[in-house]
């Protein structure tokens, strides 16, 4: 290939960065615990084991990469605090580890975000406020909350604390496991994917890592085809995590350490969320449906494997179930 | 009080039966997990431990009961199998423990009884005969079986098999908490209180027990005040479980070893389990949200104490959600 690549951005983290990330945040998350299914585990042939996220505080992962982002800000960053725009659980997980810290966290969100998200943001302590629900004015209602405020700029995905945050959850998953030959989580911006490849590049680089992602939000599918990112513009998925594209951290492990993309239809990550309601009786949201979606329907690439599969998150609107719209 | 009291049932089973239960049931059932919730503790300013047999076996903490009663049969028993008459979790836990000893099952259902259920019974290979809706259908039809098939009766609740098997919940709990005041489950026909109420009194019987049952059903709050078991005909309420009446066994232990019985709405109940979906991220059937629903109303009674919660089971319909029918 002729050497067009970007530059690699100018902070990669490693394994040395999960490790501090987990000494840092182990106080303010839990080590959820690991489920298995017989029915699940029969009805796939391979043998799963379901790191439960879902129960995590903020009710989501993505609260370790918040976490340690916001207990890492040195002293002179703290009265002036963290900001970021999100609608979804990033904006949750900013505001449960500033509050925790006792730092101003101010997210930027549509004014379309569902009221139930806008209530839990100002119920861990953040302030909101709102944008039109558009790229633009989210960027220009952001820049001038830093203008403002002086806070420092949590990426939800795209971000070396971030990032190795994440990476802690596949580490617990390991202690907690006997050893395991594939590692599956959602891709939507590659936080959780990059994080888990950080971790198992070093603790157990043997581990196949596949990503699963929506088919009507397949850029990262085709980035990984094309070598290149490409970044939709407006997906529409029932995976509402996972609309947002790779950045060039999250390509970077992306690209080197995932080891296949495989995509879901809407219908059939519908019908593996509600089995995993019926047969599991955990409550998750639709984005992390979608590896158990890609392993009910290639069983050729699971049979027979110990499969570590991520639930990303449990914070869905229980008035709106996707099996109630058809 | 005049001695009029009816005699004791012949067979009151002790905490030793409850050992022999454990030994006996231990390779076929889960020990279920705990979980708290910071956010339900501060909102009830007490500290709960949930005891999740929603993701037991079968989906409830009836197969506890039901796998005793199937594992303690004589040799000269197997072949005629067991037999009982239910719509809802012991139908399917009896299928699963019989299926589990390769005994046949029979189960008498109402022919209005859910598909889903009658196909998960079905799944653990239990033989369904369908009977009318009705009391004297459903007796009429079972004594048929009976006589057609000479197999053992195993009775939802008023079986001393039975009782002992839920009996090892409770002594699960104990184990898994340093200490209690207090233990809350939810009142039907008995058998999950009655096991509690054998196990505590042996190995903690400074813990208060508190029965849990719905307004629209509270016939056994009625019972204990009267002295007498009273029983209604056809309660209506959406805690399904929880509409049978109790019976001489269950009588026995609720009469000298529960501290109280109290009552919450319909719309508590439903409120309650909603709370409990959208904080703890877990699937549970109404009946098991009446333990939380009656802690929120009544804080007086149970502020600062540490109390452990029954959550009997996760067996729902997810396409007709109570909320939803409002």
């Amino acid at each position: 290939m002729p050497d067009t690549a970007p530059p690699l951005p100018s902070i990669i983290p490693t394994f040395h960065d999960v490790v501090e990330a987990h000494d840092r945040i182990r106080p303010h998350i839990h080590n959820t615990p690991v489920l298995t299914s017989s029915y699940l585990n029969d009805a796939t042939g391979a043998s799963l084991f379901f790191k439960c996220e879902n129960f995590q505080k903020a009710g989501a992962f993505k609260v370790r990469g918040a976490t340690n982002a916001v207990f890492g800000l040195r002293e002179d960053q703290l009265e002036k605090g963290v900001a970021t725009h999100s609608s979804g659980n990033h904006a949750l997980s900013l505001s449960y580890a500033a509050g925790r810290r006792g730092v101003p966290c101010t997210v930027v969100m549509p004014r379309t975000a569902p009221e139930a998200k806008k209530a839990a943001v100002r119920g861990y302590g953040g302030r909101i406020i709102e944008c039109e629900p558009s790229t633009s004015s989210r960027e220009a209602v952001f820049a001038e909350v830093v203008a403002e405020t002086g806070a420092e700029f949590v990426h939800p995905y795209n971000d070396p604390r971030v990032i190795a945050g994440q990476g802690t959850c596949s580490r617990e998953l390991l202690t907690q496991t006997d050893g395991l030959d594939m590692m599956v989580a959602p891709i939507g911006g590659g936080g959780m994917i990059s994080g888990t490849c950080l971790t198992l590049s070093t603790l157990a680089p043997e581990v196949a890592i596949i990503a699963a992602e929506p088919e009507q939000a397949d850029d990262a599918a085709r980035s990984l085809e094309a070598g290149h990112i490409i970044a939709d513009d407006a997906p529409t998925t029932i995976a509402d995590g996972l609309k947002v594209p790779l950045k060039e951290l999250t390509w970077h492990f992306v690209k080197n350490h995932v080891t296949d993309i495989l995509t879901a239809s809407e219908q059939e990550i519908i019908d593996a969320m509600k089995l995993t309601w019926q047969r599991m009786k955990i409550v998750i949201e639709p984005s992390c449906a979608v590896p158990l979606a890609i392993i009910l329907k290639y069983p050729d690439v699971f049979r027979g494997k110990r499969i570590g599969v991520v639930i990303t998150g449990g914070n869905v609107d229980l008035d709106r179930l996707p099996w109630m719209r058809s």
